[in-house]
């Protein structure tokens, strides 16, 4: 059973309010209460596929909430509440006290009241942990994945790759203050978090825009101690990727305000089956996923199908 | 460890934003946005724990909404939206879809939309599913679990005990329009709902407004199949249960909208060590609590140590 297939055949099917302007299926779910725009997210962590035994509590829980920053980041919008939930078959007070500091001195990092939480046993060992973000948003601006344009090029932040062996999962900082920007000054049409790998998400993309993309290989950037496999497949980067018209291309790099931050453009959303990927290099291959790789139901790095595609060919 | 203790204890040291009114420990918190009251609380079920093999993948879904609109029930607001997050051992998706058409319906009911979720692989077996649900309240009409006021009578809707083995615990109906009632009137000064059981609500209830409670055995309401000790400790009844001023108990009593929804006085806040509970019958017991009992790790019926306290002494 794959999730996203599960959840993107699902969730849609639920009647939503009209106070709804984003239901399931994009970065956060955006609905309107008293003229604000709020942002609402749900995204968990689970012991030995998210993090393993050498990562620290502290880091475990600061990831918990980072993921969920970073699809906050993906709409555009800045953070406000948490909720956490945590199921643990064997409870060790210490242990959560350090994943609930970490989730802590994250949530103070960014300004985030953690309002609520829940904590169950669960029978047998194991942990789960669910985090429930809220954000705010103008939803003029908000960032949906659906809003590409034909010829519209496709960027990223940062570069990809090797993002568990590098320890970039538990340490990274969600693009809060990049999403923002793109979003405000609407430089973004569309935007996604790279979570599952960047062609998974590159695919999402441009699948909810009802277009193909062309994507150039020599132009990815790579993180240390990743090749160009790894860097299209691997996930866990947290960093944007987002369309942008091609005639604002120039002025968005020049007026890029995070020098610390890459900003690349790395490809472009063409007419195609919607989210079809094609390689700009010659000889490249061409890819096409359905409901996309399932990466939260137990894909390990180094499975991942999308290592058999090399958009070198 | 005692979930309570642990939360109750962590919970309030986090650092709250301006915009957080009420924040975690009570039923609910409360933020303002925008100008309205926006309600956040979440709650989970364990697979073994809150459900069984006997409960229906559909009872197994209701069951996670209405525990967290009994939430809502107590702070007097009405639900808006859900995100569902579930974490699964043996993905079946015959099982979760059921499982989600349980949601589904129940969200239906109350015009709840579902706006987003997670689907998550546990290493081993177990399921844990946590809905974080949000709702509206007018911020003046908020219901605390601490406005409870010397002399202020206890009162509780609906009846008592043997709520798992009566099928109660999986096909109640949340208290919404009574605790909405409760609150708009300014009839209930606190609140507070029932899942662990009314005698550790009620010293909750009663701990949280710095004052102790006497009950009155003879006149707990007693589902069928329920003596006093499984009234006061079972649990899973998700009744209401409130402070009203002892001068508007006839009034409220008289106004009462609600014909098949009993409304009953059971006691009276009174001085003494904040949620002592004294029992008003001729040689009844006293009880305290420290951070009560601790009812999602790992109790069952049965098990409940309030099952040794019985108020007729």
């Amino acid at each position: 059973m794959r999730e996203k297939a599960f959840l993107a055949e699902l969730l849609p099917r639920l009647a939503q309010g009209a106070d709804v302007t984003i239901g399931p299926g994009d970065d956060c779910a955006l609905v309107e209460l008293g003229g604000v725009g709020l942002l609402l997210a749900v995204d968990q962590v689970i012991a030995g596929t998210h993090f393993d035994a050498t990562a620290t509590p502290q880091q475990a829980g600061r990831k918990l909430l980072c993921r969920n920053l970073s699809d906050i980041a993906a709409m555009g919008g800045t953070p406000l509440h948490a909720l956490v939930a945590v199921a643990v078959g064997s409870p060790d007070a210490i242990w959560l006290r350090r994943f609930m500091d970490g989730i802590a001195a994250a949530a103070g990092e960014w300004g985030i009241s953690v309002v609520g939480g829940d904590l169950s046993t669960l029978p047998g060992n194991g942990l789960a942990a669910a985090l429930t973000i809220t954000g705010r948003v103008d939803p003029a601006h908000a960032c949906r994945r659906s809003g590409a344009a034909l010829g519209d090029r496709l960027l990223a932040t940062g570069c990809f790759g090797n993002a568990v062996l590098s320890g970039h999962h538990l340490g990274f900082v969600p693009r809060l203050r990049e999403g923002t920007f793109l979003a405000a000054g609407g430089w973004a049409r569309a935007m996604i978090d790279v979570s599952d790998g960047l062609l998974m998400d590159a695919a999402a993309l441009a699948r909810a825009s009802g277009l193909a993309l062309t994507m150039d290989p020599d132009r990815i950037p790579l993180r240390a101690g990743a090749d160009l496999a790894a860097a299209m497949g691997d996930g866990e980067d947290y960093e944007l990727l987002f369309a942008v018209s091609p005639g604002r291309v120039a002025a968005l790099q020049a007026a890029w305000p995070f020098p610390d931050t890459p900003c690349t453009a790395i490809g472009e959303f063409v007419a195609g089956s919607p989210g079809e990927i094609h390689s700009s290099a010659a000889g490249g291959l061409s890819v096409r996923f359905g409901a996309g790789w399932d990466h939260a139901l137990g894909n390990k790095p180094g499975t991942n199908p999308a290592l058999a595609f090399n958009l070198n060919g």
